[in-house]
């Protein structure tokens, strides 16, 4: 049982010892934020680890430079590299192994287990990474196809260039949060919607475009989420220099769920030449573990074809030797309102959907010499299949803002006739696109490989509660 | 004279006692990088300055934290503020003004002018800021309607949104490199040429689109440059909380020039629907010198109306209260060749000709709550006007690769008749885009204004020199 612990491990935990993921957590608010795993129900804080000499039996050469174990993000561990991020797990693996050959570093010493080794839910998670860029991808070839075929009809539902490279774009990496931020529904420049009377402040203006093109600024009103896998980067290459597929998956330190949340209505009228800016800079929400590429090893797939052009073959700097170039990582989506605090599962799906891996997105990225840098995050882009339950954002479930989604509520119910007793009552209601209140939660968990004995690899939470804006006076 | 210095400071010089721009300098590739001030044809090394004493005489309230001068970059300084840049400018204006109230400091102080104050050709300049976040405007409406009338006509050259918002995208942060940096020429996608058979790569790619789509990997052939003018940030907003226009200017630290490298056939396949990406990341060249805003300050104008909507009335989150909201930068651009090292001119005209200033494009850019940073720099987008001569891409002046520009270049003449002398000779040739061993030099300088005694204020040199792609084995 080469996964059993000393350290009791629920066996529905997504932390499970064949995981051992990344972040960064803070005891309280006036503590420094430390590097930590998840094991379980506990984190293990490696910066107390370390300083305790947790670290003093690991064998690697060069030595550990444990000095990243006390930086306030995991970028410093990061540009250390694969092969020790490699060594690193398997030790802290080792370390909580039942049959652990390093007992006294931490099974059999109470008094660091009581210093370092804490519940999960007594600490806070932090943003693992300082992100340095953040690069979207397009990948998720059911998405861009529900998409297409709701902007532009079946026939046209692709663009030319869709399945012949990995379409991406800039996106901000400021805005990105870690689980349970709040995020404020953001202001922008919107079209009037037909029969509502433009502002006053814009009801000057002089448009040769007709009555529809006149903006106005307002909060969004088609707010949506959108269901990523994302990767971090731990490598970066110089000016000029590509990077060949085959060596793209040494640059990845780890993945992370992404919730990619979108303005529709910002987005449709800002987006025409140069793609989506307002209508995504406001927020995108990461899970706070970040699962290490050997954790996921065993959960390796083959991506998609391309169903319009089976068999297609790509340009030879992204055909990648490896047939299974994807992860199976079951997601689901959760959503919670206001009138109901019990989640309820809208999506459920899974990250091999995909038409593109993401060493071919590093191959892409870096053809024309763009220099990648540790720290980076890619994303892969909405994941989505085909049918109801399965899809990524609100704009595929309700083809485009149409066709309302069943949201149940709970109602208050009158008591009637007076003097009987009122109550609570479950109601459907037609949902279209976000509300202040609600609550979308991803969830990502690989199960059922032998090679780990049947033990959950998984992410944790990513979890975004939506806020009216902030005050703005203008 | 308020303007006149102890220093002999050439009056044709862009670094004028009125200007006082920052920069990160190094004398050799051992030596640290250094903070420093242009002045004429000399540096100040901030570091060595501030070491032996230099800001012993300024009076800031807090004091001034001068450990910011011995870092490689100027985001610590940026970040003090721009009361602080204004305090450090002015004393340094008073250290070199002729009847200096501070003589000892400098001025009478022969060992601290032998140490840091330095002839500027000694001493390479490194990238000013680590760039967080580039952002890139689209606000050159000329451009926009030069491009606009080459895509899709003059009936509608302008998208509806242009006129409402200032246009922009996410861009490449990493790949933004101070002048003098090679331009390593990219690789991309981009479509057959119709009449050259695509490469074998591609041949049994199944496609649907008929032959035009089949991409093959090249070296891009339709390399341009774009002028513009970047703004670097001093300032941070939070999540969520916009920035009112009134006070954007505070979150300016200071202007450089840029050039934005695109690469027009990578372009054209990549950019439908997220807009340009690899065609723009290769690289992006600005001037080594931060022009703060105090020293651009006596040469504000107005910014351009829109021709096609005079009088519109903007929303009130971007109307300014300032009249003149943008600067009058002359701005030059010359080329040089492989067979012509004489630069020559192609391009001549002035950073007015934005219909949308910084500040309005901040506000715009947070107004849905995204969170700038220091450091990150915005691009005002290309600038040009209308006529030939005064463009500031190759798209343009050759309406989109269809009319040549006439470059000068130098030919060998043969010795005819025999034993007579040979040597060379002028010729044109017709230039459609940039070549291997072109360089492209964009030059700013402010003049004319009395508030400052005539004194130039400019940015120096942003340029680049076009070199073959790396190796590169896939």
């Amino acid at each position: 049982m080469a996964f059993s612990s000393w350290l009791p491990i629920p066996t529905n935990s997504p932390f499970s010892l064949a995981n051992i993921p990344f972040g960064i957590i803070q005891r309280s608010a006036s503590d420094p934020p430390h590097p930590a795993i998840a094991i379980g129900d506990h984190v293990l804080d490696l910066a107390l680890f370390s300083a305790h000499g947790g670290f003093s039996a690991i064998s690697l050469s060069p030595a550990l430079d444990v000095s990243v174990f006390e930086k306030p993000t995991l970028n410093a561990f990061a540009a250390l590299g694969q092969p020790t991020h490699r060594a690193v797990r398997h030790y802290l693996q080792d370390v909580f192994r039942k049959e652990t050959p390093y007992g006294p570093i931490l099974r059999d010493n109470p008094d660091l287990q009581r210093q370092a080794l804490l519940p999960r839910g007594s600490v806070q998670n932090l943003r693992p990474m300082h992100v340095g860029t953040f690069t979207d991808f397009f990948a998720g070839i059911h998405h861009a196809r529900n998409c297409g075929v709701i902007f532009r009809g079946a026939a046209n539902a692709l663009q030319p260039n869709y399945t012949h490279l990995p379409v991406g774009y800039h996106s901000r990496a400021s805005s990105v949060v870690v689980s349970g931020t709040p995020v404020y529904r953001p202001r922008g420049q919107i079209l009037s919607p037909s029969g509502e009377a433009p502002s006053t402040a814009a009801s000057s203006t002089t448009t040769t475009t007709g009555p529809k093109a006149v903006p106005i600024l307002a909060p969004c009103r088609r707010l949506d989420m959108e269901l990523e896998l994302g990767a971090f980067l731990c490598k970066g290459n110089r000016l000029g220099e590509p990077i060949p597929i085959d060596q793209a998956d040494e640059y990845i330190f780890g993945y992370v769920l992404v919730n990619d949340w979108s303005a529709r209505d910002i987005q449709a009228w800002e987006a025409v030449p140069l793609g989506p800016f307002n209508a995504k800079s406001f927020c995108t929400t990461i899970s706070p573990w970040v699962v290490l590429p050997d954790a996921l090893e065993p959960f390796r797939v083959r991506a998609l074809e391309s169903p319009d052009h089976p068999g297609q073959v790509l340009l030879p700097y992204l055909r990648e030797k490896v047939e299974r170039n994807v992860f199976d990582i079951n997601l689901e989506v959760s959503l919670s309102t206001s009138t109901h605090e019990t989640p309820i599962r809208i999506t459920k799906t899974s990250s091999r959907n995909l038409l593109f891996s993401f060493p071919q997105m590093i191959a892409h990225h870096t053809v024309n010499g763009c220099p990648l840098e540790t720290g980076d995050l890619l994303g892969s882009g909405t994941i989505s299949e085909t049918e109801p339950g399965t899809l990524g954002s609100f704009l595929e479930m309700t083809q485009g803002g149409k066709t309302a989604v069943a949201i149940p509520i709970e109602v208050e119910v009158a008591a009637v006739p007076v003097g009987s007793e009122g109550g609570k009552a479950r109601k459907e209601v037609g949902r279209m696109f976000l509300e202040d209140g609600d609550t979308v939660t991803i969830t990502g968990v690989c199960a059922g490989s032998p090679a780990v004995e049947g033990c959950l690899v998984g992410f944790g939470e990513c979890s975004g509660t939506i806020y009216p804006p902030c005050a703005y006076d203008y």
